[in-house]
């Protein structure tokens, strides 16, 4: 499966051509083409192009993704950050092809969602939920867009909850239906998240450890495997994992 | 719903007893009878019994279970150690009255089952399973049921396994398959059970810490409750949290 | 040694007696007096008392510290909230008899702040320094004293570092004199603390889990067994560990 | 501080290089001499020289040390694996020149291995030590050097114990004396190590875990520094971290 990384100068895109040209994740795809505004990569795909990944710009992404709904191949877009109008061109090319987006690709951290929403489902509302993460320390906001992710899954499968960030002072007992996200930061950690259920006799602590952005790029890659031949659709990575 | 408990003499059948008249986990049960051999104990239950749970003998629960399906009744049975011929008698119960049965009524631990079936599904081979519990210094077996139990469901859910347990000397490199369980001993723990899913650029790591053993007896209570109405047949805690 | 516990009524004094009958902790410790002002209690000891544990109310502890200075047998003091001029009056006391005096006298909690302010020390100002603690969903302050022992262990083993509680938003890249305390609710944690030292290439992490409120009423236990003999002067759990 | 890398075409020894240009970890030091003896190396450094790491092979470092020991120059040995000749002639060397040589640079780990021994020694027999490692699924061996060095650690805190590796079956009851070691294997991780404190009341756990090997060069590079102008014998990170 010869495909076009979009986006191939970038960090993310060099990581996705050296993964593919491995054969470690997804042996069965090939980097076809390498496309970035940078000098000395790819402007456009070829007629043979069976699929595409695109960690970008935003601004660069609907004029991609309507190629590839006009040539019938798959469009993984990783790329964030996308304005209202981007989004409606993307959801037309999904009319047409299977797309595949989503804020996170690494398998991990999709399936820890799935599996939060259904242990806050399952435990219910006698079971408190703490959310942590810890991250490098250069990270210049908090919590951590990930973080935010799971402390909603476990909101959905709970069915409620109110965010708190962080505890000072005379807080008061603890209410029922608060979640807590704590935002660690410390030396080159890449990304830490961990999920606790606290009830009256047991805990349940649902954890993920990223040890690099590999995670995200294999992610991906293994997206766009999947979604070839799928129906037209924007297809999340729940989908994929969980059917 | 007025229930008996069997076995009220026991340390598990006190705490049924305890619970159900703190009303702290399940307020719609009353304790109407507390069944034991010991002296001072009732012999049977009356007509009026809505439910019986069972922490007692092995020996001593066909016959009561049996009673149990004459008067129609749900019968969630805590006590392990049933013979072949025990177990039979069991499952004819089992067509005239819902029955569930465990080997480990925690809510927390039967749903980390489910989750680590699960994760093994979706992650597949390339992430190594290690499964690590500690107990308390008395403990005289290794590993727990529970670990053995949680080995399990990561091999039914990747699809193959092969169990480990410690590991010393020129080991060579893991093979894949190697499901490893390591049974750490000390002090007063409870219970504390991790699955380690460590793949090439993450990990997934699903634990469960005991804090009580009410844990058990607060699971037995709430099956007790879900069991009321439900169709003959022998229920698990597996059908009763994933339906 | 034969010993008068202070404070017997109270929850704390009853664990106390208890761990001395039970000889779990202290074999040497006889419970000779258990004195409350309640009904049913001892008033005061008699000539024959070696020592003296006191966890009652910071108004009843200066008269009965002096009543132990006449006597000459050394007071281990955990009532906490004393005033100003009850201090001074138990300094005075401490020209004649050993004083144990301890807002924590968990064993673990104590060497723990020992081990902290040494990796401070020895890590230096690469490692930034977070302090994670887990208590129950009935607490109703935030930090626990503890995690701010411990993060003050942490300040003065590196020399320096400023105090945050939470991060949300826009923070900016973490600065290197912060020590982050987070506080965690949830359950019926007894007390999970966590001092954390994140470099570039490593992590450390300093752990210590209360299983029971006994850890305190043990370590008083211990203190006034250490104290017999020594030298008039108000001592620390850190003095009996540290030396 | 101009610096001499021995093995500069190895794994380590490019990252020294790497490290030192960087000055990110010692901005004092500089690369005067990439020693190897790969084509394009160093094949010995020049007078102005004022100290050397060496990351080689164990039979070259007797012939180079010894001319360390000539021109007084502080030498720090990274590599292992010296037979008893050898190390031999690095205890004749060390009548001379200050020689540090430790099994691991990490600061981290050589700050726990002295954390494990004093914890082991405060809290006494009454807390039950267990070791647990995690490294990558390549690792041939088990358990690791390192977790090996910090059960030694606590045995020789706690003035004594027995070296278990796994349980599996009909244990008994765990002994007091028993300090085991349990290695885990998976995926691509570093090395964690986490030495564990369980007593009936509470636990303490130590923690280490690399993020990279850059922990050892980082360690060798400090070493260096901190040897110059020493004392002629043969120093360990321990004098270095605890004097």
């Amino acid at each position: 499966m010869k495909i076009a990384i979009v986006g191939a100068a970038g960090r993310m895109g060099r990581m996705l051509v050296k993964m593919v040209e491995e054969k470690s994740v997804a042996p069965e795809l090939e980097v076809g083409w390498k496309i970035d505004i940078a000098e000395g990569f790819d402007k456009a795909w070829g007629d043979d192009c069976e699929g595409v990944v695109d960690f970008s710009f935003h601004a660069a992404v609907p004029e991609l993704a309507e190629k590839a709904a006009a040539a019938g191949i798959p469009y993984v877009i990783g790329t964030t950050g996308l304005t209202a109008d981007e989004q409606a061109r993307i959801d037309e090319c999904a009319k047409k092809i299977p797309v595949v987006q989503s804020g996170n690709y690494s398998l991990g951290v999709n399936l820890l969602l799935g599996l939060v929403e259904q242990a806050a489902k399952v435990l219910g509302a006698g079971y408190d939920i703490e959310v942590v993460e810890m991250h490098h320390k250069h990270k210049k906001d908090a919590p951590s867009g990930t973080a935010l992710m799971l402390a909603k899954a476990a909101k959905a499968g709970r069915g409620g909850g109110e965010f708190v960030f962080g505890r000072h002072g005379e807080t008061g007992e603890r209410k029922a239906e608060e979640i807590a996200i704590h935002a660690l930061r410390g030396g080159s950690v890449v990304g830490d998240h961990t999920v606790m259920f606290a009830g009256d006799v047991e805990r349940i602590e649902l954890v993920h450890k990223a040890q690099s952005r590999e995670a995200f790029a294999a992610g991906a890659l293994r997206a766009l495997v999947w979604a070839k031949g799928k129906a037209p659709k924007i297809w999340t990575m729940k989908d994929i994992l969980f059917g």
